[in-house]
């Protein structure tokens, strides 16, 4: 890129270091000269091949992100802070989805480092020692978040098991008799990866070996607003149905809803994620919050972090609170 | 490729075009065939370079979109059917974000051509003949939605100004006397591409014209609350609120419910797109609803119909119809 670059630094009355600075989307250059500098460069036609040129300098600038769906309104909360720290950052993003494909996941994976990015998020379905030794190969740095994969790559997340020993805790202090643990995504158990939700889980085992009285049904599959029907008609506990995610705390909101059973006043409902579509919800849900944004923003700033070679970090911890609201 | 591939064919007893198709997740394979050949080529250490081999194939069986964010609940669900057509097809996508900014679409744009996709499906906020211009010199297949930027890309998406159209008549047919037309994205008009909401806007002049005895305030910023609050106590007309997508809606929605201003009985309240958020609202949101599923899955099916070389219509509009729900 030699030549043509030194007659843009000639041109624009700048630095070789500031053109590159411009070509390249580097951050700490004046919008105006980067404004200028990009002008001149498209009226001589410059344009570096790109691929070619990170082949040489071993950057290309760019970072993969690799995710289940965003069905869940959580992951495009999560997206959106990734991609705007990214980009305040100077890197920009690549977004793959697996739709919980295991394969799918181990192609999108490749398909990025095949096209030369500098680092990935991974939120991974994946597990095992052949899933390491694969990302192993890979050969670029990774950071993880929801669903650990080993103890030697970065991970960012809430600590779900103290977040639903605390909501245990806060039931039982309600006066509640009787929870409903509900995380019908443990049906896949075993098949796939599924820290968070066995973290919580594990949460929940402990805090009801510590609170004896508490009645408990456990209700992990897809057939669920059956099981809370026939759940709810028997025995006359104060009962609370407890969701491992808001996702599903609302099909049961709309489900309750439907039977005229009133909540909380017939049954309390509590979620997991604080999702932004809870301020559109009547009654006002109670859940575990933690900032979508925190994670989303410290994976990228740990990543870019490794990109650069510094150590960071095994296990980033993002603090939850307890959300009342009117459900419980 | 062909040494290795050769060999992977005589181990495994297929031809090299099966090896081929199983090699670059082509449809047309028996997925045990395809199992075995992909074990073969990861025990023989082979990897094609994927982007060497692609530069002489000229195919990398990838796409990429470009869309503004995932804020407004309507995006999320267009790229699952993308992301969920393309797979169908064998085809791999990279999803990017502008934000809304045209530099960064431009930026986007050549990211995804610079990475050799072979088409690009767009969401764009820019427009204009230097737009057109760039988009060209890309040398590669564009296929537009929600905006439009010129006659001679091709365009998937709902006729807007019918559907506003449809909306007013629904409306005056409900026996309401004013209506407050919220669309405060127009407060962009000029500054970016909003095809979408203009077209909108023009059809509700269309259906004014068409209706004489109709008044109407015309919302179009964002201080659009403070503006509700003062037309809702001005005269007594039997009024409707008729926002320009539900994400608008919603927040006017929870804004009256704070006020404890009743819908319909003080206002009635109408959007558009019929987000599937809309199921966990009471009163149900009146709407225009259309399938996103089907924009999603008409572009892919466009641009891979484009990237074959073959002809595709310069328009696709998917019907929209009026969705009654309480809040009318």
């Amino acid at each position: 890129m030699s030549k043509t670059s030194q007659q843009i630094a000639e041109i624009c009355g700048v630095s070789r270091g500031t053109v590159d600075r411009a070509l390249n989307n580097r951050p700490g250059i004046n919008p105006e000269t980067k404004e200028k500098i990009l002008q001149v460069a498209e009226q001589l036609g410059y344009r570096p091949h790109f691929l070619a040129q990170s082949l040489v300098k071993g950057s290309t600038r760019s970072i993969g992100a690799v995710l289940f769906d965003i069905n869940n309104r959580l992951f495009p909360q999560l997206v959106n802070a990734i991609e705007t720290r990214a980009s305040e950052l100077g890197y920009f993003l690549y977004l793959t989805l697996t739709n919980k494909d295991p394969e799918k996941e181990k192609d999108c994976l490749q398909h990025l480092v095949d096209r030369k990015v500098d680092g990935i998020l991974l939120l991974s379905v994946n597990k095992g020692e052949a899933f390491e030794q694969f990302l192993g190969k890979l050969n670029v740095p990774v950071v993880t978040f929801g669903n650990l994969v080993s103890d030697g790559i970065p991970f960012v997340w809430v600590d779900d098991r103290a977040a639903i020993r605390d909501a245990v805790r806060h039931l039982a202090a309600q006066g509640y008799e009787e929870i409903i643990y509900l995380s019908p995504p443990m049906a896949l158990a075993g098949k796939t990866n599924l820290y968070a939700v066995e973290q919580r889980y594990l949460g929940f085992e402990e805090a009801i070996a510590e609170t004896p009285g508490l009645l408990t049904d456990i209700v992990l599959h897809k057939g669920y607003l059956e099981e809370i029907d026939a759940l709810l008609r028997r025995g006359d506990k104060k009962k609370v149905i407890l969701c491992t995610s808001d996702k599903y705390a609302l099909k049961v909101l709309l489900h309750l809803k439907q039977k005229e059973i009133r909540i909380p006043q017939d049954v309390g409902l509590m979620g997991f994620d604080n999702i932004d579509t809870l301020a559109y919800i009547s009654p006002a849900l109670s859940t575990i919050a933690y900032s979508s944004d925190d994670v989303g923003t410290q994976a990228v700033d740990l990543l870019v972090d490794r990109i650069a070679g510094r150590d960071v970090p095994m296990r980033t911890t993002i603090p939850h609170r307890i959300v009342q609201g009117e459900s419980i």
